[in-house]
């Protein structure tokens, strides 16, 4: 099949530029001196060009026309041809130089933003945070088809088929159930005591407790690593070097642990790729929320149960004792998953967590629907935090200027992680059938729970989407009514039922 | 100058292929997971593949020719059109697929090397050694001229006009009078007592030392960093972002302290070229030799010199007493310049040091004009060391297997290390007409030293060769008799004048 292999050839240019990016992007974010950052901006910046310019060569649409219509192709061929073809009509849309404008400042953006949250000066970013947005809406406006939502076009591109129409009726579900569990829940949840989760603890130690816990999560050494950055994240060269990486603030040990728990269970499903589909257009996770679907899976609904601590909880109580040598396994466990309002997203618990994402998932519909200017955000950010969890940030480094992804120009990425979380539920639900989850977790049988995901989910890469995979294994359509109720027993459990 | 700017233009394509290839290389080196390498070695040749054709394009061969004549161009210009030109004519004579069958090889030797190297067992290596040298000699044969030995198209690449009519007689000297002044001192420095310099030290307060070191040479950490890798290197994105490795032995203090100085040298040398220079093809050091000539300046002119240490040595007997508590700065200093036959290059004393290049000279002229197969490379090496140094290795790891050059394909760039005392001497030896040399070691003003070698060398990047640096500075042709010199006062004073 000579159409194949030739386009085989040419997707393995457009595969070594982006594995390039992506390398050049971790490392922007873990290592690379402060003042290098303009310089590789550009290289960034002609990188890109030129993965836009294989990607858009005519030889490259003349072969993606041809096999897509090749009825001999099997699964995988048909997925990476799908994927391929997808992205080039994304990158037709852009044109050359603008393309390459973004792609530069997006690269630079990241570091106008840290400077601006460091310095808790959402002015600093302003402007830069302007011209994303003004740049990506221009760009989902010309890859809009007609009639088309600008914002609808970006929510697919993180999560097929969950436009507006899905997320609006999601969302609405989630805020009056989780608003209304989290005012059950508040007169009970706050005698919880969670004040030594601000105990300060040596970040060295924590640095070692959490490399224990990647370990432990079966996170392969040989085919991946770790390291430091401000804001976690987990990448991938390819199946075989998946990194992620972690913060360690002394007075704060609950957050490395998470963020380790977290951040393994992305790599697991990078490292659980099968090795046919590496280094191709499926060789990585299906999407955003299938891959927060596993990493919530793992910090939150493993991560965050009594029985995942049964075998691991003296090694913490051993290795950071200022923080947990007094505190019982079961005060461990109702501080970790004491539901109140806070500022910070990703320090959040499972059960507001959502909420957070909420926040965002309005805002930015009212920034693309041009109802919102990004000078009022600060304001409008501040306003829905009150409307949403009743609290308010007393600075922009604890409210609008907390995340990263609008400098990223990654708009229309934070419902994904709502979506995680409901796919994840509606995944344990069918997984609890087939495994005695709490017993394997307290026995330490992780590698049980790994394998069964591997089988149904990571295995698979991007050869199908979110919705054929939950249908795959559950035999149903999404359904977000089993994280409604997954968070309802957990909690009720966790706190009512103990009254 | 509409000419000049569409090459600029062309030319920055491949200024964004090189740095990409540049951080894949160094993370390799630093912190890629082992599995990673078969398949990041295929990104790293499909990009090599790349720069190669967009070298090899027309357009950038015409421009290159219509750039050649002009006369308004400035040095800097022409210098840039001169270098390009000559990696245009490098890669037009290596055939595509074997360019990019070459570079994913070489990217994945070093790992094997590395292996072998592990285990002490040459013949690991042996059979990628052969298929590196086979293919580093077809292509040498082709780029060679009429009558032109393609030994010295290799040598030419790493060190401009210094091929084997230049190197044989300059190894002759060397080998003499090395020699002979080895012979002389043996007696006398068999008395010096160097055992503490294998006292078991903490790696991680060697960590912390060799970060001071860095610091008090002026290593920029905003437009540098730092990392750990097997054998030591230093390399640059841009004159933005320039790092260097070391690597902790416990039983070896020294040698991380002297690797520190040394690669920190390397490193200041391209933090200081002049930003109008920066991401353009004369944006690095000009050449091997003259780069080894400032990290080999650092390290042992400077670096053992009893001077440098006055104002440090109370800070390494603090950081490491267990090692140089009970050790004056004197017989640190006989210690760490004590002259004797060794077994690794890389912890050779200041004397001895060229004539470990001086055997990978010879054997290298073996190797390429059929003299020698690789299969009998470790029994050469062997007997090579016997009849210069007098002494044999007792394995390969201490033999043949030590240093990862030739894994890398690079042949013909051993003798830049010679080269780059000798212009070291050369300059030095005029330096000490402009600067009080000891007594601003002796005073911690580095700094103004430092500003010398910027002002002389530093600053013009690739503009100009060694020959014409050397000439510039010194006011005299390439002359070695600096470098005898320069050792036979400075072992004798050591060493003889105190007996």
């Amino acid at each position: 099949m000579k159409t194949w292999e030739q386009w085989m050839q040419n997707q393995e240019r457009q595969m070594a530029l982006q594995t390039a990016l992506t390398l050049l992007e971790y490392d922007m974010e873990t290592q690379a001196p402060e003042e290098a950052r303009k310089y590789t901006a550009r290289v960034i910046g002609i990188l890109n060009s030129m993965l836009q310019e294989e990607t858009l060569s005519e030889e490259n649409q003349r072969l993606l026309e041809k096999l897509a219509g090749k009825k001999s192709l099997t699964v995988e061929q048909a997925a990476m041809v799908r994927r391929a073809e997808k992205e080039r009509q994304r990158l037709a849309a852009i044109p050359a130089d603008e393309y390459r404008e973004y792609s530069e400042l997006a690269a630079s953006s990241t570091g106008i933003w840290a400077r601006a949250r460091r310095e808790g000066d959402f002015s600093l970013f302003a402007p830069t945070l302007e011209k994303m947005l003004e740049m990506t809406k221009r760009f989902a406006v010309r890859r809009a088809k007609k009639g088309q939502d600008p914002y609808d076009v970006l929510l697919d591109e993180y999560e097929e088929t969950f436009t507006r129409e899905a997320l609006d009726p999601f969302f609405s579900l989630l805020k009056s159930e989780l608003t209304s569990l989290l005012r059950e829940l508040t007169p009970v949840v706050q005698r919880v005591d969670d004040s030594f989760l601000h105990r300060h603890c040596s970040a060295e130690r924590q640095r070692q407790f959490a490399g224990r816990l990647a370990d432990y999560m079966g996170f392969d050494r040989k085919r991946g690593t770790t390291a430091e950055s401000e804001h976690p994240f987990t990448t991938n060269l390819h199946n075989h070097d998946v990194r992620f990486t972690n913060h360690f603030y002394e007075d704060q040990p609950a957050s490395a642990i998470f963020t380790a728990i977290h951040e393994g269970g992305h790599a697991l499903y990078e490292q659980g790729i099968r090795d046919d589909l590496t280094q191709t257009p499926v060789g990585g996770g299906t999407s955003c929320g299938m891959h927060e679907s596993q990493s919530r899976f793992y910090e939150n609904v493993l991560g965050r149960d009594e029985n995942f601590w049964k075998p691991l909880y003296g090694d913490l109580q051993d290795m950071l004792p200022e923080a947990f040598g007094d505190v019982s396994l079961h005060e461990f466990i109702l501080a970790v998953n004491k539901p109140q309002p806070s500022l910070i997203r990703t320090e959040a618990d499972e059960l507001t967590y959502s909420l957070h994402i909420l926040i965002r998932y309005e805002l930015e519909k009212q920034l693309f629907d041009g109802d919102l200017e990004v000078r009022d955000l600060p304001e409008a950010w501040n306003a829905k935090m009150e409307e949403v969890l009743g609290i308010r940030p007393e600075n922009d480094r604890e409210g609008v200027l907390q995340d990263i992804h609008w400098a990223q120009g990654s708009f229309g990425y934070f419902p994904s992680y709502a979506l995680g979380n409901a796919f994840a539920a509606q995944l344990y639900h069918q997984m609890r059938k087939a495994l005695p989850v709490e017993e394997l977790l307290a026995q330490g049988k992780l590698s049980v729970i790994t394998a069964y995901l591997r089988e149904h989910i990571h295995q698979y890469g991007g050869t199908r989407n979110s919705r054929q995979l939950l249908c795959e294994v559950t035999g149903e359509e999404f359904n977000p009514r089993y994280y409604v109720e997954y968070l309802r027993e957990k909690f009720t459990g966790l706190y009512l039922s103990r009254e």
